[in-house]
């Protein structure tokens, strides 16, 4: 996302998702938010009414929406797609971002979670939101590549457990070894 | 933990590790920890000269060894042990402990990660050295049931990498499907 082409709520919302990457809920500052996203004073009582819970939200829509986005760019490069292959690119994906940021940001979603479950009941609906808007893609590949929905509804949720646990144990070794890992392992499931 | 039986340090430590569950490091308040563990003020200051990345390293320590005895527990009560019914049995308390208090708290280790990896190197190394701890009884159990050391050292952080993810879609859609699904799905590949 460039400065030049998107406005200030736009930009807002990303740079909320990557400060949620970087320190997660309670560790994100709205002022910094807002300095980082170029925007001017007053904008987040502008665009955002609702505070730091709506602009969380948005930004874990925001990142669900892009994460959906990114496996049908990666279905689309496919010539013969597997659920293997799509979540080898996943997980490359992943890895390539964490090893190139020095470990910086994980998962917004996870970061949500993690810190809201239990206290924050708008900030977990947003994330299951952003959750099932990530898998949706997931299964309905699988769905193409000839599962049936509740076997690829499974599949999905398999990879997608992986991939956060993964997440996590890459960054606390700083090694992107576990997303290698559980790529290669669930190869054989994902496939069957 | 009762607070009869235990001093007013090892109070602390077991609060702080309860509060890390619930609401992350940034969320965790230490005058909050203090009064859940019933300890005397100042003792904060007595016990953990190096304040809070003191505490939350030795609360993430404690959570370590306790997921490593359990692992030990639930190896002592297996006739036949095997990989898959070591991953069932740690999955199934998750899934006990997530609906038994309503889905409230998480695993420390990844809110300590996913607040910290990137802003405090002394808690990622406290949250890694926990996760070492954690899988080092299991890595031992799968050589004992004769894998090869780097085959059980692959299957052991697989485990924890589809135990971590598990845990935050449970959390994130309030059910605890998405443990039963890995330890379901994960069976034959452990097994293998």
């Amino acid at each position: 996302m460039s400065a030049s082409t998107h406005g200030p709520r736009e930009r807002i919302v990303y740079e909320a998702a990557q400060h949620l990457r970087r320190t997660g809920v309670a560790g994100t500052g709205l002022r910094e938010v807002v300095s980082a996203a170029a925007a001017p004073r007053g904008s987040l009582q502008h665009y955002f009414p609702g505070g730091k819970d709506q602009l969380v939200g948005e930004a874990l829509e925001w990142a669900g929406t892009w994460a959906a986005e990114r496996v049908d760019e990666h279905l689309a490069r496919m010539r013969r797609p597997s659920a293997s292959r799509l979540f080898d690119a996943i997980t490359d994906d992943w890895a390539t971002d964490l090893a190139s940021r020095d470990f910086e940001r994980g998962c917004p979603v996870a970061a949500a979670v993690v810190d809201c479950a239990d206290t924050n009941d708008a900030v977990r609906q947003a994330a299951s939101a952003a959750l099932q808007t990530w898998q949706r893609p997931i299964t309905e590949a699988l769905v193409a590549m000839g599962r049936g929905p509740r076997r690829a509804q499974a599949l999905s949720t398999l990879m997608l457990c992986a991939l956060e646990g993964a997440i996590v144990l890459a960054r606390a070794q700083r090694d992107t070894a576990p997303l290698r890992l559980v790529a290669r392992e669930l190869a054989p499931v994902l496939d069957a």
